[in-house]
C-alpha cells in the first residue's frame, strides 16, 4: 500500500467574499457557515482520517504561513509550502509533488482546494479511499482521477466533467473513465447537462500516484518538469525555499486542468455524491447556511425588522440593525462594509477595485 | 444695557441619530451635515457675536463635560454646568438662571438647544437682538420670549407657537403677543395652520430678562424656585456641585414649555425666517445636506451604485459599498451599523432597545 500525501492548495484571496475575506485574511481562514470551523482547517479536518497529519502539504502565499499554521497546528512549519506569487495551480501541485518526491517514491496523493464545504465527510472518505485504492493498482499508475459531483441543479458557476453515456458508473463509487472538461455553462447547457445525466460537477479534487502525476508533468508541462527537476536535490533541505523564491517566477501560469489533465488520455472519475459546494460566492452561501423564518441568513449581533431572503454577517464586537430589505446581502469587516443586492454580487470585485482606487 | 447671557442646553443624547448619537457621544457633537462643526459649536458661534464668550453656560450631563470643553475651548471649565441626572428643560434653565444670579442682577437671557441648524446666521444674529432690545425694555420685564420660526411645509415633528390673527406682524422683526403653543399636529391639522398663516414653529429658543424669568419660576415652579433660592449663597463656589449633586433629583421633570410658558400671561413671539431646522431625524438631514445626482447624501469613504434618495454616513476609517438602495438609511459609526428604510427611522429607538436587551 502506497503512502498517502494530501496537497491542500490555499494560494487564493477568495476576493468575491469582500468584506469578509481580503487580501490580509482570505476565504480559506474564515467560518462564514457558523460551523466553528474555518474552511482550512475543515478541509484539514475532512482528510485526515485517510491521510495522516504528518503527510499534508499546504501550498499557499508566503503572506498566509502564519494563519495556516494557526488554523491547523498539527502541521510542521515546513509542511506549508509558500509560493512567492500567484501562478494557478500547476506550478502549485508541481511544487508539492516534487517535495513528495524528496520524501518517498511510492505514494497516492488527494490535491484539494481549502475553501469548499462537505457536508457528508462519511461519504466523502469513502468516495477518496476508493480513488486511493484505484490509483495503487499497478495497472492505473498512470491514472488522473477527477471527483465529479452529480449535480443536483443547472449551475453555471462551475465547471462540469463529462462521462461518455455508455461508459456511465452502473454501481455506487465506480470509477469510470472521464470524456471531456466543460467550461462553465451558459443556464441553458448547464440545463441540457443535468438533464443529459452524464455530466458531473468538476470539484477541483484530483487524485493520482506520484509515479503518475510526474509521467503527465513530464508528458504535458516538460518545462515545469525540469524547472522541479533541477532543484529536486535541495527539496526538503534548507535551500529549497531560496530556489523557488528564484525559480518559481519562470514557471507557466497555468492550471492543472489545462496544463495537464486536457492533455492526458487516461483520466477517470468518480462520481460522487457528498454534499459539495465550492461556496465561491454569497449566494451559495445563501443556500447552504441556515435560515430565520424570513429566509434570512444571520451570523453575527443583528437585530432584524422587514428582512426576507437576506444575507447578513457581522464581525463579532460588532452590532447592526438591518431593515426593509428583501434579497440583499449586508456584510462588515475589518472596518469595510457593504450592502447590496445578492442578485447583483458579480459586481463586488468592480466595486472593491472603484473603493480602492 | 443688560449684560448679555447665552444658556446651551447640551444635555440630550440625541437617539434618533443612533449609531451616530449615542450615550457615549450624543448628536450636538456631531457634525452630521459635513459642515466641518459640530451642532454645538456651530451654535456658539453663531450666538458669539451677541453674546460674549464669557457669559455662555452650557448645561450639560457630566460625563459631556471635557466633550463640551474640547468642542468649545473658549469656554472656561466653571461654564460647564453639570447636571447629574436628566430632569427636562425647566430644571436645566433655572440651574443656570441661579448661576448668572450669582454673578449680576440685571441680565438678558437667550436659552438654545445645543444641537439645531441655523442658515442664516445674519438674520439669526438680527433676531436675537431684536429679542435682547425687547426685554431691555422696563415695561417687558417680565416678557418670556420664544423665536417662532416662519413654516415652509405642514411639519408634523414639530410644536407650534399661535399668534392672535388680529395681532400678526405687520412688519419684519415685530414682537408679537403670543395666543398658545400647540403640541405636535397630525397632517391634517399640520396643514390648516400652514394655511392659516398665524402659526409658527416653535424653534426651542426663549428669549427673557433674568427678573422675568426668576418672576416666572416664583409664579410657576415656586419649588423649584425655592430649592435652587436656597443654595443661592453656594453658586458660583466650589459648594455649588455637591449641593446640585445632592439637591437636583428632587426638581420636578418638566419642561420649561410646560412648566413656565404655558402659566404665564405675558409671552411674546419674534416671527423669523433665518433657515431653522432640529435636525431631528435622519430624514431632516437628508433635507438638509447636499445631495449627489442620484438624490444621495454621502458622507465618508463610499461607493455607491444603483442608488437613489439615500443617505449614508460612515465614519472615517471605514469604507463602505452600498448598492441597489432606494430611499434608504446606511449609517456606521462606532462598531454600530444601522440599515434602514428612511420611511421607518421612527423605529429606530425601538430596534436600538431590542439591540440592548
Amino acid at each position: 500500500m502506497n503512502e498517502k500525501y494530501c496537497i491542500i492548495m490555499a494560494g487564493g484571496i477568495g476576493s468575491r467574499f469582500w468584506p469578509l475575506s481580503k487580501n490580509n485574511y482570505p476565504k480559506q481562514f474564515l467560518d462564514v457557515l457558523g460551523t466553528g470551523k474555518s474552511f482550512i482547517r475543515s478541509t484539514f479536518e475532512r482528510f485526515n482520517p485517510v491521510v495522516p497529519a504528518e503527510n499534508f502539504l499546504v501550498v499557499t502565499n508566503a503572506a498566509y504561513r502564519d494563519l495556516v499554521l494557526e488554523h491547523i497546528p498539527e502541521l510542521k512549519p515546513n509542511q506549508v509550502l509558500c509560493e512567492p506569487m500567484r501562478r494557478n495551480t500547476a506550478p502549485c501541485i508541481a511544487y508539492a509533488t516534487w517535495r513528495i518526491k524528496s520524501r518517498c517514491n511510492k505514494a497516492s496523493v488527494v490535491v484539494t482546494p481549502a475553501d469548499h464545504l462537505v457536508t457528508n465527510e462519511v461519504e466523502f472518505q469513502k468516495v477518496i479511499s476508493t480513488g486511493f485504492d484505484f490509483v495503487e493498482q499497478p495497472e492505473h499508475a498512470n491514472a488522473l482521477m477527477t471527483i465529479g459531483i452529480r449535480p443536483s441543479r443547472p449551475e453555471t458557476g462551475y465547471g462540469y466533467i463529462e462521462v461518455d453515456p455508455a461508459k456511465q458508473p452502473k454501481h455506487e463509487h465506480e470509477v469510470v473513465e472521464m470524456a471531456s472538461f466543460k467550461e462553465k455553462p451558459d443556464l441553458e447547457r448547464a440545463k441540457q447537462f443535468v438533464a443529459a445525466g452524464n455530466f458531473y460537477w468538476n470539484s477541483g479534487i484530483f487524485i493520482w500516484s506520484l509515479e503518475g502525476i510526474t509521467n503527465a508533468f513530464h508528458n504535458s508541462l516538460p518545462d515545469m518538469e525540469q524547472l522541479f527537476e533541477s532543484g529536486a536535490h535541495l527539496f526538503g533541505t534548507d535551500k529549497e525555499q531560496a530556489f523557488i523564491n528564484e525559480k518559481f517566477a519562470q514557471c507557466e501560469n497555468i492550471s492543472i486542468d489545462y496544463g495537464v489533465m486536457e492533455r492526458s488520455d487516461c483520466r477517470y472519475t468518480i462520481p460522487a455524491d457528498f454534499g459539495w459546494s465550492d461556496i465561491g460566492t454569497w449566494g451559495s452561501l445563501y443556500t447552504h447556511a441556515a435560515h430565520d423564518n424570513y429566509g434570512n441568513a444571520l451570523r453575527g449581533k443583528v437585530v432584524t425588522a422587514d428582512l426576507k431572503n437576506s444575507v447578513v454577517n457581522i464581525e463579532p464586537g460588532v452590532e447592526a440593525i438591518v431593515q426593509g430589505l428583501d434579497h440583499c446581502l449586508v456584510a462588515y469587516r475589518d472596518n469595510s462594509f457593504l450592502v447590496c443586492r445578492l442578485d447583483d454580487e458579480q459586481r463586488i470585485k468592480e466595486w472593491v477595485a472603484e473603493l480602492e482606487k
